[in-house]
């Protein structure tokens, strides 16, 4: 495959789509970020590199940190977690309440808001420094060793998450959380404030399209099983209320933020990271799930 | 892949399971079948074909039914079809009313009661004779020209079918249903009714597995993009509210049905068809289950 | 009271409301009635009667019919009844199926339309002929004895139905009717297409005024415990998702029909019935239930 | 009427009920009362005082504050309040999220938890120390000028209140909290800790008996109209989903806390007020309950 070849046909592809979508606007520094924002990067399990447009640039990944986070904790406590999080698809909004009440608090699965604050709850549970763990999870998989928090869209992210303070109180109402509500909300804003590029995100999923070895470490991170359990839940939960669409469209398993990243992995082949600010009506990046519709179009291969 | 010492494998692993289980008891059809029954059977790309236990035997395949009446309507109306039916997993049981209320009578999704009974009205529209239309269609796709309606079945589908009256009637009270009631319940409670084999189901969706190209026919059924699009829709809606389940667990697309069947496919390697009429608590098969997981560690491949 | 003063105050202070309402057009016999039309009866515990407007022309009774057969039916099986229906506000429109699945198939009182199918199945299960003792009752209570069935207006309810159909399905399968779904039907497609005046609608309440007494016929129609029971149904469930206004605004049990009915009593003082065919949001009458709030502002007196 | 006799009968005949029920155990300040205790205290509107039992010992009136707080809010704001919160009853449980959400953050009535803490925030922007201001008014109301919060019941409301954690900032997230989530909770755990006697409720809310006239006062609280409405809204929001059965049984509006307290009014006749603090599973008085029915079964009289 000749993967310039095909970023280079999915960037001119893309370009009527730009002006169509809308940038997060809930906090200051989302809603600041230019909406012609453009990059992608591809990582192949033979160890060759592709990218195009803004592809070094970090930008605030949100929620495709839930991808990392549950997956440290299935490190943890295995399968066990599922006790306490379902792994279903949700068929609803990414912070919506009425399945938790009628669930009685058991979120449908770790990639809406409340289970990814029941991820939070196991994280602080099983570590000393949650947040710390999380910083080096995500600099050993990326192996970019810069990798930081964005302290301002921490704080914007807490001062205007009531929705998610909600969602923490009625899990912790539940008995579902084991910590603090303040301590779990504080461990999720921050890795929401989570800024990487492309090339980063790309080269940290790797090893889910590498049956769990990283190529840049030489080193297993999860095993075969862990990772088709891993790209089954993103499959079918990573993309809140669109994951039909996505999967119809795409074909691969993926995890969107609304920052504007999507992460996808084609098994045995690649991993790739897509970065595009503005919207679409799902909260999930426009010209993101664009390219990457192209991108197993023009290759052929989908995991379908 | 030595698939037969795979298969004798599987059958041997499954033993513990019989008697876990609970035979489909709402008809008497299904009642009367031996929940002891368990066959299976598979197809490769390649052409090869493997089988074990009851193979042969022809059973209810029930639900297994949409995934063909799909796609045959897709065939007529390609992707207008999605005006009138969603593609997103529906979170909630097969005959579940409550979504489709809030969705103002648009079924979530084409593998539910509701949406298949918008996909026999489109067959309806578009065809001299719905039944014969898909009697025919499974003929070819099977290479089985003596498969039947089983009269019994239907009639007793009809007899009990209240809930699925209830659900056409609903879609015909909000304009989702061009053709009379009775006749979409009339087409669907036939198609429920067809009675197969493993071997017969296994070589009906090897096309699926094959880029869209049947083995037997040496010609193709569907273009590559739509395979891509209904395996897409048979992993992220194919059973029920076990869809994150079956993906976690086994990680191939696949369509279940209340007779004990569920069809899978690998793409690009092989189909697979198992039946045991023991169901879970979700309605699906559960050592046909436990054979599929058991397939996809053993051959340590899935699409994930 | 000056009760001729206070009806005339009445019909002049309702006159800006006219053409703000929208009359019912699912059926051809109720969109062809003029919107314009308005008739108001009262009769007092004591005897009197007051009238204005249009209260001699008979309309389709429809939804205010599900008072009478509660009645009949609460005579036949007492508080055995609310083993299969329930007597709480529903909070929900009138032909909601949600509430009905979440509840398993007991309709959440008598005043929606699935509880009014469970109601009939009830009259049909003890009565001879089901369609005959609502008639005879109807033409008791109102002292007119020639009230009929609009046979066209029955008809088209039939034609148009399918909600209903949806719905007594849906019961059935649930196993809360004892009939066939089609006698269930038809007695209550029948009971809605009564044509009644407002003198004889004002006339047949007037015993839950009256702790039971009918004024016409000296005779104790119902107990005081029943009337208490039935007017209260009526405050709690008579007005759809709009009983808590209709509580707030006017003060009385009362009960809508979408034909622009609503009857109303208050108890110890008078029964009252309203017709005016232009319905507000809620399907409620919208001069109707201006002139019944005008009423109890005038009266200075409503139940609370 | 021998009210003296009446109360007497009422306590003898709800003695086979005392151990059916049970105490409130969500904070140690509830669960420590014994469920033994019965006090029940009636005052007429024309100046007469009846009580019987433990009609004159405090408990903590809980969300019968709510009857309260909503008629100090309407005073400042009117029929401006119905644009934050509804008035229809709710046909779910008091704490219910699922509601809130499909309703965008309008609570649907003043009496469920939501709905109360939408008034205190009213109270907050409304006055200068909204505490004080609710102690203020109903020692006017009860004339004890001793009623203060229970500060140990306030705190361990607070510490356990996960659940109304979420609830208000649920409604903050949807804007419908104009002050801080701390406060409105403070002012709310405070409301709820209030500590009364039967014989202070029954003064307290005689006024709603008397057309807004308190009797120990000489002097209007409320006008008729605003008398109507409040009565309104407690017949048909003030049981939680126990609406309709107290209707039924009862027959009179009526507002329940999880102390175990109820108030009633008999418009026209008299106020009542009854503590057991044993509940039933709608979390309402079980004793209470009936001692209610009983008395309007003995009285011969409710609103209905």
């Amino acid at each position: 495959m000749d993967f310039d070849q095909i970023l280079l046909e999915i960037s001119r592809y893309v370009q009527p789509l730009f002006g169509k979508g809308k940038v997060a606007d809930y906090i200051p520094a989302l809603s600041a970020v230019p909406g012609t924002k453009f990059g992608m990067a591809l990582h192949t399990v033979g160890g060759e590199t592709f990218q195009i447009g803004d592809a070094e640039e970090r930008f605030s990944i949100q929620s495709i940190s839930k991808l990392f986070t549950l997956s440290l904790a299935m490190g943890f406590v295995g399968e066990e977690l599922w006790r306490r999080v379902g792994r279903e698809p949700s068929g609803n909004p990414f912070n919506s309440l009425v399945q938790l009440e009628y669930e009685h608090g058991i979120p449908r699965n770790p990639m809406i808001n409340a289970g990814a604050l029941v991820i939070c709850d196991v994280l602080l549970s099983h570590t000393k420094d949650a947040r710390q763990a999380v910083l080096d999870y995500m600099r050993v998989l990326s192996g970019a060793h810069d990798i930081v928090f964005d302290a301002a869209i921490a704080r914007s992210e807490a001062d205007t998450g009531y929705i998610n303070l909600a969602l923490a109180n009625f899990l912790k109402g539940n008995g579902n959380l084991e910590n603090d509500v303040e301590a779990v909300l504080d461990l999720y804003f921050h890795q929401c404030s989570l800024v990487m590029s492309c090339s980063e995100l790309s080269r940290a999923v790797l090893h889910l399209a590498n049956g769990g070895v990283s190529w840049h470490l030489s080193e297993t991170i999860l095993t075969p099983g862990q990772v088709k359990r891993l790209n089954a839940v993103m499959l079918t939960c990573g993309l809140y209320d669109a994951v039909g669409e996505f999967a119809y469209r795409v074909g691969l398993p993926g995890k969107s933020g609304v920052g504007g990243g999507i992460v996808a992995v084609m098994p045995r082949e690649y991993s790739v990271a897509v970065w595009s600010p503005e919207l679409d009506a799902f909260g999930n990046s426009m010209v993101g799930g664009a390219a990457l519709e192209y991108l197993t179009t023009l290759t052929g291969r989908s995991v379908f």
